[in-house]
């Protein structure tokens, strides 16, 4: 991976994915004591920054390969990111969800162009289903965040932000990227490297799932105890990618850790000040900048939100305790 | 008021205002049974296309006269505009407010550095108030509508949907508004007038205040009967402008009135869909493109959200009520 991989990919987005505003807000600048500036993602369509990598893969496919179709494993926002990056390109996408998952994510991934193949948890091995599908109908299978065409999907992102924030007048910044496999972090990270060389990656994760902060503290892969059971369950991963990690070691600053209860004041605020839907998870890096403000040098930070697609009861119970 | 003007403003709001992009989502395409582009001016400095018209005024004044400071009366997004809008020009403004304004707004127009003279709307004659201290301070009137500066301005959201839906491929197609006084609605036909000759302007407004479309039908300015009682609040106003209804009778296709309810769904389909805060009011003109759709003509309509300052217990209703 690299920047011309990132350039070549922000060419393909071009006219599809959409440039999304760099936002901020006074209010969240005096609770963060400096100024802080949010790229909401949630905005992008299919709600997250993975219809960026989704549409990066999907469309550095040869033509043939293509045509044949695509397979994702995910029940969440990589499925519905290349759900709609296949129907777009006029190919196939089939994503191999777990029967129990929550019925409105089935049928939107259905609604998208997808073809859902739904297998049982307890008693099916989902491996095993999406590899006798690939290889009867010639799939390629699209994998969230541990592949260079995806990673340099989500660059793109990093690419915006530097010219962003320069028309903005900040050149001199920490980026703090909400983290789960690492594939949004390290294409930012990245883009950022060449584009804008003052500023500096960091990574946001949440509490009990601190998989890279405590690997790029330890200097290897580290695993999370728990696969479950946070609010944030839009970035949670075992552990960071193969591709991604000696990215990350390499250019990001230390992580930074959020409750899930600062997630969901994140949540609150966004709602109240910048006007965007953002899921917990995609909420992490804008809570680390309000909360962990001695954890972040400089007069301005960058945040993603990376994604807005939450429940209406999770964002119901964070307006009710956060907001106002 | 021309297009000469709207440009105008249009470099002066250059690098202040927010460029808002232009959403879209296929689950709400497929209920309002063709392609609706959504322009989310909630995403706004200060949460709702007012401060596009307070920085063309405040931007426009003579120096000398600027220095001075500026007055508004407004106790919503009027106010914050104009609160900003002289803040960021390094000049006072002073917005009179009614003592029982909800504590929020009076706070969060302070903290936009605006200073708030605070009336007892029982005892005291709020233009007694403010013609008094506009005399005595030099004190120039923001007016929320009826003034060119603050059309023109208003107006260069629909230089920016000229130029977004023609990059989305769209030349014609009805544009609904969200309209109180007019403003709003009369510099986006303005500009569309020039920049989009093939798109027509349509205005809506909430059922029991539909006083511009009622005036449209009769060709004469009409006043509502009540001037509260609406869940849409942001966008009421006694009657259209003297200045903007001779705009809106030219240009505006007829009206479309939508139901309190109505705005509450558009609310949560604008939360769930689209992944931005709309206020009731300032979901009007998306309910209309959802609710209304055989009022409308042609494959694609294009609507505005105007602002997105709701209170937390309201957004929570509609999400009660909508959401899923």
């Amino acid at each position: 991976m690299n920047i011309e991989m990132i350039r070549a990919a922000a060419k393909r987005l071009e006219g599809h994915a959409r440039r999304t505003p760099l936002l901020n807000s006074p209010f969240i600048d005096e609770i963060a004591g400096r100024r802080v500036w949010v790229k909401p993602e949630c905005l992008q369509h299919t709600g997250s920054f993975k219809f960026r990598g989704a549409w990066s893969a999907v469309s550095a496919l040869e033509p043939d390969l293509r045509a044949r179709g695509v397979i994702a494993y995910s029940s969440g926002n990589h499925a519905q990111g290349v759900a709609l990056a296949a129907a777009s390109h006029g190919t196939t996408a089939v994503i191999v969800m777990p029967a129990d998952a929550p019925r409105m994510k089935i049928d939107n991934t259905r609604a998208l162009g997808a073809e859902v193949v739904l297998y049982d948890r307890a008693t099916e091995d989902r491996d095993a289903i999406g590899s006798a599908l690939a290889q009867e109908r010639g799939l390629t299978l699209i994998r969230p965040f541990d592949d260079p065409q995806v990673i340099a999907g989500q660059g793109t992102t990093g690419l915006e932000i530097a010219e962003q924030a320069t028309e903005a007048g900040v050149t001199r910044a920490d980026v703090v990227v909400c983290c789960g496999g690492g594939g949004f972090a390290s294409g930012i990270g990245l883009a950022l490297e060449t584009e804008a060389p003052d500023m500096r990656l960091r990574i946001a994760e949440p509490e009990g799932f601190d998989d890279v902060t405590r690997s790029l503290v330890s200097g290897r892969i580290e695993r999370n105890a728990r696969l479950a059971g946070s609010l944030c369950d839009a970035i949670i991963t075992p552990q960071p990618g193969d591709l991604t990690f000696p990215v990350l070691k390499r250019l990001s600053g230390p992580g930074l850790v959020v409750s899930d209860d600062e997630a969901l004041h994140a949540v609150a605020l966004a709602f109240s000040r910048l006007k965007v839907v953002a899921e917990p998870g995609g909420a992490v890096a804008l809570a680390a900048a309000l909360f962990r403000t001695d954890q972040i040098a400089g007069d301005d930070v960058i945040v993603t939100i990376s994604g807005g697609n939450v429940d209406a009861d999770v964002f119901r119970r964070a307006l009710e305790r956060f907001a106002d």
